[in-house]
This record gives structure tokens, sequence and C-alpha cells, in this order.
């Protein structure tokens, strides 16, 4: 057993779905919160219950350097480590090795990389990178991938897709070979110590059936070139997935070009299946992306904007840090019940980042999760509806001054 | 209506008692947290709430600087400001203006200081200083007093001492003449604006009595010389103030000679008010200061210490970076009930410390004020059982390594 997917509502294109992995359940459409190297920044954990995360995404590269894989293996994996008892999905590390390097070498092998850390000589192939991921034991890890630069000729793209498509093969094989090895398996010899099993933080989830493993994402690459996208999505299909994630996007491309693409490679991924689009978005195009049948979206836009003092409202993006909101004893969003919408006024939280406190950081990342989780909750309010509009977030367009 | 003192329970010099303030009840011997800019740095006020801080103390120097006190005036005070229904002490600004400022300069009318952000040239005064703070609206200020440097002779010692005791007349006189201006005195022309006093959270109080007030502490100075402080002592009380303070501590001296001030000096204050000692200590320093019949005490100690990853244990000092923790699965401190302990393992702590993660902020500052505070509960917990000893924290001595 790895993952069951269920599709419980429809409205055009979207559905709303339930994901049930070995840590929990996911309804879907779901955003999930990047936590890069184990933690999502200034947040913790009992926090990102309350908010109602149910599925984190973590950084396998990051994770690969610090504190490194066996560590984490060693602590009964992602979870273990992190106390974190709900679902987790790791990347492949294949985007951060291409966005974080610019010395790397891509040959058919893998890639080598140098760490952005410490500048040490480092190699990631299919198999490595399944290996890591493995060890790090997310409920839902990623084939590795090339992810294509934008612009990028249609030789170039199709070269790129079809290197993708051969690591994706040996991803699966790889990953097929050691599923078993996921540190919460319990048909494994334990990997936990005894001082580890003798904490409850530690022991393995006795309710997981023996034979749970990992679930594996095949990712569809092609450049902007739909033609490409359909052959890529088809031959991963052939390959065999649990889910597929539609890759190689918020690359530099203009937005109308993300959806055109997401839209079309939609067409070609199976109903029965989580269909994942990596790196989005803000609340309008999560909302919208939904709306066109995505079911699993990530991006770093509400923690980083956050630690900048940008903030989503109903009422539009605020700007925190301007001197407007000195003496503003209004809350940040009047129709928002997070817990800092509910205690503090704008005039503080603006005090906060003038004064480079880490508080701003802590409640800014806590309101902009709040909204995006917000605004997935009434996306799949609105599917399970039957409605096919009122997937918009509650926006107000205001200019921004 | 200021505050009012109850001693509840006795065992040798201590008492355990109840400091009755318009924003709620203080077991004392009481630590506050120390929240400078009015925010403990990394942990929101409901987090402070949960650990059962009961009063918090912030610096007038740094809020008169920034936000500046009439925008705190103007939310109500700082209850308003911070949304923080408790307790909070403010101290006058002496400290910080000796502290931070190389190029201050004294008279008798004040002291001309340069901000430590900008450079900007200002003046306290006994009366600024008291202005200050009755618009920050703190439960609990401060005399304006000059904090003695160490080591400094016995003229020198007196000359800032009787400097002290001419700016504390000055401090009450002013203090007396506009006390009903505090933000949140009923018996005020509303200084909120309709739109704050819609918002529930910037309310005033309607269950203060109307001629609700804040308290004015004295703070008796004299350097390292017992006699002094013994007149100090004398001569403050004839003034006449809600409690009383050892200030001119923690500035050099032995520890050694810092509990022998303190003891000599308490032998002087009336045992019907509170005492306050300014800035200190260690856990082992404020359980020993509270044998001694201290009542209040306030440190950076568990907050600074925790930003460096130095954490207070029932085992001794944890440095959490230290590489022996990276794969040790146990808790923080086993004997802690809070709730970093009680969910993560040393080896998350010090890998979020080691990628200078804010989460390890978060979390550390949280467990050190857990600590803290726990470690007051006790002694307030042995005084009321009468026992004389049992004041020490449940520390095992144990070698750094």
């Amino acid at each position: 057993m790895s993952i069951e997917f269920h599709v419980e509502g429809r409205a055009g294109s979207a559905r709303a779905g339930r994901l049930l992995t070995s840590h929990g359940e996911i309804d879907t459409p779901v955003f999930m919160p990047v936590g890069t190297v184990a933690t999502v920044k200034g947040v913790p954990q009992d926090v990102l219950e309350e908010l109602g995360v149910q599925i984190l995404l973590s950084n396998t590269y990051h994770l690969y350097l610090r504190p490194g894989v066996e560590t984490v293996r060693q602590m009964g994996g992602l979870h273990g480590f992190m106390a974190w008892p709900r679902a987790i999905l790791t990347d492949s590390g294949g985007f951060q090795v291409f966005s974080l390097n610019e010395l790397r070498k891509v040959s058919e092998e893998g890639v080598t990389f140098r760490s952005h850390l410490d500048g040490s000589p480092h190699f990631f192939s299919p198999e490595s990178a399944m290996q890591a991921q493995i060890g790090l034991g997310a409920d839902i890890i990623m084939a590795f991938d090339e992810c294509t630069e934008y612009p990028a000729d249609r030789a170039r793209a199709k070269a790129s897709m079809e290197l993708t498509l051969r690591w994706a093969e040996r991803s699966k094989k790889f990953f097929e070979e050691h599923k078993s090895a996921v540190p919460w398996n319990r048909s494994q010899s334990s990997v936990l110590s005894s001082q580890q099993t003798k904490n409850p933080r530690f022991a393995r989830n006795d309710k997981l059936p023996v034979d749970s493993t990992q679930s594996l994402f095949g990712i569809v690459q092609g450049g902007m070139d739909l033609a490409l996208r359909k052959e890529s999505a088809e031959r991963t299909i052939e390959i065999g997935f649990h889910g597929y994630a539609i890759g190689g996007l918020s690359v530099g491309e203009p937005r109308e070009r993300t959806r055109e693409v997401i839209e079309a490679t939609l067409e070609h991924l199976p109903t029965d299946k989580p269909r994942y689009v990596m790196g989005v978005g803000t609340p309008e195009e999560i909302a919208e992306y939904a709306s066109l049948g995505v079911d699993m979206m990530d991006c770093v836009l509400p923690t980083r904007a956050a630690r900048h003092g940008l903030l989503f409202t109903s009422e539009g993006k605020v700007s925190i840090k301007q001197a407007r909101y000195a003496q503003d004893a209004g809350p940040l969003d009047p129709n928002c019940g997070c817990r800092v919408c509910q205690r503090y006024s704008r005039a503080y939280l603006r005090h906060l980042y003038a004064s480079n406190e880490v508080l701003a950081q802590v409640l800014n990342t806590l309101h902009n999760l709040s909204f995006y989780l917000d605004t997935m909750r009434r996306v799949r309010h609105s599917i399970s509806l039957g409605e096919e509009s009122g997937f918009s977030p509650s926006f107000r367009s205001r200019p921004e001054p």
C-alpha cells in the first residue's frame, strides 16, 4: 500500500478529492507549504497543525547537504526528525541543482554540482536521488528530472525531455527495488536505536500496514512546446507512477504561457491519479489552476513574501513596511480568522517589521499561510457544491499605491 | 487605585506574595521576561500567555526611539499596541542611556544622548522619562535614575546617588501631577479614535476602577558601598514609592558582590512593598535572590542566551550547536514539560541552529523562558510550604565539556 486517491466532487474540469497516505489524509486540491530544510521558516509544527496543514513539501537537495540523509534516516525519516506526523512530499533535488548551481555539469549518468554552502562537489543521479528520498522517508517522492531552462528551442526542449524520460525509468526501477528501505516500513529490520524506540516521538506508526511504502510521482517536462508536453505526458504515463507532476514551469515564462501549458498538459494526464503542478503560484493562480483540474501545488511565495513584509489579504496585497500603517489600529485583514488578524493591529505588525524583529517573520508567515490554506478551502468547497465559478480568492482588486 | 501587594507566605527571609495590578495578578517572586521593543524576540503573545507569563518588562528608551511614545499612546498604550492584556513594567530609560551611549552628557537637568539607531540627539529628564512612561502606559513604571558605573570610588558613588535621589523627587512630583493621563485611565477624555474603540482589541478595560493609575517604583543606588546603599534606601523610602528597586547591579562587579549588596540593601527596604532587583540573573541566581527576599527580577539572559543556542536545562547548560547533539534523539531536557521538550529532539534543535533557521530562536527562547518560569514556580512553591532550602533549580551540576 502506498497512496490512494479518490475524486469525490467535480465542477467543470476541477475536482475535489481525497488523498490517503501513510501519514494521514489530504483534502485536494491542496496547497503544500514549503519547509525547505525540514522547517517552514519561523513556524512551529503545532501551529502548522492548527492551521490545518495536511502535507508539507521539503527539499531533498538542502536536506542532503544539511543535516545529511543518514542523520534524518536514523531519526525515523523526516516525520521523526522534524516531529511532523502528517504527510510530507520531497522533491527530487533536480530543480535546486539547476536553479542554485551555475557550474552544474549534466551527463547521461546524472548531474555534478557544487554545494551552495561550502562549494564541495556532489553528484546526483536518478538512483542517488531516489536513495536520498527513500532515506528521508517522505510519503510522496519525485522522479529525478531535468528542469528545462527558459527559453529553450524545440531541439533543446526535446533532448531535455528525452533525458528526463530515461531518468524517469531509472528512478522507477531503483524505487521499486529499494522502496521497502523507507525508515517507517515495518517489515524492515529496525533502523531505530533502542533509545529512539523508547521515545514515543520516534516510535513507528503501528497502525501502518506492514508493507506500507512511499509513492513515486513522475514529472512531465517538454518546455513550453505543447506537442512535447503531450508526448512527455504519454510516455511518462507509460512508465507508470502513482501520480503525475507538471514540472519546468515558473522558470521565467509569461504567466499566460504557464496557464496554457498546464491546461494543455492536464488533458493528457489520467483522471484517476493526483496531478501536481510544481512551484506555483499567487493566491489567484492556485485558485485558477485548481479550476483547471490540478490537485496539488506548492510554492515558496507565501512564506518568502512574508519575510519581505508582503502580505496577502482579502482586500489585496499589503506591504506592511509602509509608513501609512504606522498608526493603523485595524487588523491586517478584517475578513481573516487567523490568530494574527484576530489579535494584532497593522501598526504593531508594521512596528515589528520596521524594527527587524523576528516576530514579524513569524506572524507574517502565519497569516500568509492561513490565507493560502483558506483560499484552497474555499476552492474545495465551491467544487464540492459543483460551482464552476467562485474559485477566485475573496479579492477585491485594489491598486497598489 | 494603583497596585496592591500581599505577602502570603514566608520561609526565612523569602516571601511568596501576590501583586494586584490594573492588568491582572502576579504571583511573586516573579521573573519578568524582557520584551525590549514590545515583543519578546520571536515569541507570539499567546505563547507567552500559555507559558504563564504574568508580567513583561519593556524598555522605554527603545520604544521612545521606535515606534515613538505617541504612536503607542494612541493605540491605548503598550497593552493595546502589543495586544497584551496582562501586566507590564517599563524601565525609566536610564540604564539604556548609560549602557548604549558612550557620548551621553549628564547634567543636573538630565541626560543628553544620541540614538543608537540614527545618531540623532535626544534628551531625557526625570520629567520627560515620566511623561514617556505615562504615555506607554505600563502598570509599573520606574523613577529616572543614574546607573552608577563600576568601579566607582566613594565620592563618585555618593554624588551619583545624590543625583538619583534628586531625580527621584522630580520623578515622583511629575508622576503625581500627570498620572491620570495614562491611556487606560477611564476618567480621561478618550485618546482612542472611534475606529479604535469600535475594535474590541483596543477597547479600554471597563472593569478597571475609574481612577485606576500606574504605580511608580523608586530605585536604590549607591554603587557597591553598603553604607551608601543604606542611605539611598532610607532616603528613597522617605520620598515614598509603591515599590522599591535595587539598581546599579550586573554592571561588571563579581557575582558575590552582587549578592552582598542585594542582601544588605533588602534589610533597609519595607517588608510590605514589592522589592525588585533589576537585570539579574542566571536560574541559580534568581532562585537565590528570591530566597533573600526579592519579589521581582528581570533579565535578558534566557532570551539572549537562546539566540546564541545556550539552553538552560535540569541537567545543566546545553550548547545546542555542538556536533555531539547532531544525532541525539532525546529531548532537550527530559524533565521539562514545555512544548519544545515534549515534541522535538536535540538533533532537530541542533539542525535548526546549525542551519541558522529562525525556528531555532523561536523554540530555544520558548524553552529557556519555560525553564525560568518553572524555576520561579518551584521557588514559590517551596516558600509557600515554608521550606527555607529547596530554592535551587533542579540542577545537577555538570561540567561543560
